[in-house]
């Protein structure tokens, strides 16, 4: 059996402990401001921080900027997707006032653990790691110094904050694996310093985008959060389907119509075969139809509600501010003890 | 002809440059506090930072705490080699009202250009580097994450204060001209932000240890600055000679004779042959007699200065403490114009 099905049967056991004592627990969760949230990342994460939220576990958003970097040339935007992203967690229900959102780049001190952490890591180690394997393939360029210690970063955002609780899915496991391996060696040569964190594997759908591939902007498929009713209805009616009036739920013969049919059921709470029991042999016009008004009434709150905060950027900049100041003094306080821990304090010479 | 040698022949113009205008020139060097400084230090490179702090250019002097941990697990004594450092620093001339001295691990915000600095480069340049390559076969272990990445570090404490002048020898060259690199694709893909800067190569004389190979405290052939005279006396009296009473100048078939003849005449500010001379038949003995006071008489002000600095804690710290705070000034500075050429400001969302 491998790492992600055993840590997969301790879940229900890590569950009962999160909901016992959620004061126990600190969660580090976030993305990297690459462009708008959409529905794979609401039904993905944001959904279940909103979860971990409301059973009282204190929460920090990173905003990964620095590794907008790993995989392209430029950051451009990133300010505009760093508040883009702020509109939707605000607008999901996160509480600025209990959970923190700050960006990478705003916490030095964060950022300097790195340079013990990688005294930590031989070179093979980060190799092995297979999302730097993935990312590599994917990106098609040589490997940069930034990708391949990205493990190590990952690290250092989990850790600065002694966050003991990442929520997962498989392809992240082996990072949250690595940060356990330099809390042990950093605490075993050091001394103790760092908690190991434990990765909580929750049962989130994959959400396909609107050609049946995984929703991600840069494949063009995906439904942001932040789009009006008119532009999801939009981009939902340009979507690939096919001519048989019949809709059945078959992702493998059917990629567009299986698509919107797991777009709409998640919408709705439902499960896709009632959908298209329900649209029998409408056509994908009516299953177009159904799917957008799905969209837009599931998100029809939250849409209000991050309207009426992107009408206040002041209070969007403040939370941001407010968030960053907390995650530099919850780094400083740390790198003080990663200090005192290696002898580097130099108060009396 | 390489790199080196190319290097070499601009250092007139380079240095006619310095001396003109020493105002336009900021120096970074530094040094690993893995132990006392010694002879070798002293006449490799500390005489030449109080030679270019005397022209009048500005000197911040980096002790890379963080990098004693590239090729050992531990740090341990890393604030009494801070301080001893320090000591000897001050004893021999840098003022501490012009010359910035720090500890790398107490400037977050240089560590933290570390992270675009990255992304500069690929993980094949930073396996090109000979120091990497070099420090990984002397060290016989894995490489780790921090010494692949080491020439990085390097290039951060350098642009952190936008350094300028970089005494090398030809070991560090390809650090420096990494460096230009990692400068060059910043300004050129974020915009303008640092200098690149210049190698400065200086005579300086390779400095043999007791025994005839590169004096180093790891190879235990080394006579420590802080050393008493008896002590001086002591390890000079224990260092291998050979039998022949006849002392002549020939480091390939007498090493142990030769590093006393070179150490004497360095101390003296004459040539070995000429102290051969000297010496003539009248054997080891009076030769190490002869070292022994060229040693001692060459430093005994540097030591009673040190004695001096050594009996006043309080101030030493205080140097490393206003050190660390103009580093943080610069590091902050330099790290602001990286943000807003970044994007990375989040003034206003």
């Amino acid at each position: 059996m491998d790492s992600f099905a055993t840590t997969t049967l301790r879940m229900p056991e890590l569950e009962a402990r999160v909901a016992a004592e959620p004061g126990r627990f600190r969660v580090l969760t976030g993305e990297r401001p690459t462009g708008r949230l959409h529905l794979g990342h609401y039904f993905g994460t944001v959904r279940e921080r909103v979860r971990l939220q409301g059973l009282g576990v204190e929460t920090v958003l990173v905003l990964a900027d620095y590794q907008v970097i790993t995989d392209r040339d430029t950051a451009d935007n990133v300010a505009v997707n760093v508040r883009d992203a702020i509109l939707d967690y605000l607008a999901a229900g996160m509480d600025p006032a209990s959970t923190t959102i700050f960006t990478h780049s705003s916490v030095p001190a964060l950022n300097q653990l790195l340079l013990p952490f990688l005294s930590l890591v031989t070179e093979a180690e980060l190799h092995r790691n297979p999302t730097v394997k993935a990312e590599l393939a994917a990106s098609g360029r040589s490997l940069s110094g930034l990708m391949l210690t990205y493990p190590v970063h990952q690290a250092a955002d989990i850790l600065f904050c002694k966050g003991n609780l990442v929520p997962v899915g498989k392809d992240n496991l082996p990072h949250v694996e690595l940060t356990r391996t330099i809390a042990r060696r950093f605490n075993e040569r050091f001394g103790p310093v760092f908690p190991e964190p434990e990765p909580l594997i929750t049962a989130t759908p994959e959400v396909p985008g609107l050609d049946g591939r995984k929703m991600s902007k840069s494949y063009g498929n995906a439904i942001a959060l932040s789009m009006t009713a008119d532009e999801t209805a939009a981009v939902i009616r340009k979507s690939p389907t096919d001519s048989d009036r019949v809709i059945t739920f078959d992702p493998v013969t059917r990629p567009g119509v299986s698509a919107l049919l797991t777009t709409a059921a998640l919408c709705a709470g439902v499960q896709p075969e009632e959908v298209a029991g329900h649209i029998g042999a409408a056509g994908s016009g009516a299953l177009k139809d159904y799917t957008i008004d799905a969209v837009n009434t599931r998100f029809a709150d939250h849409r209000q509600r991050r309207n009426e905060f992107a009408a206040d950027p002041a209070f969007v900049t403040e939370v941001l501010l407010a968030g960053n100041n907390r995650a530099n003094e919850m780094a400083e306080t740390t790198l003080g003890e990663v200090r005192a821990a290696m002898g580097m304090l130099y108060r009396v010479l």
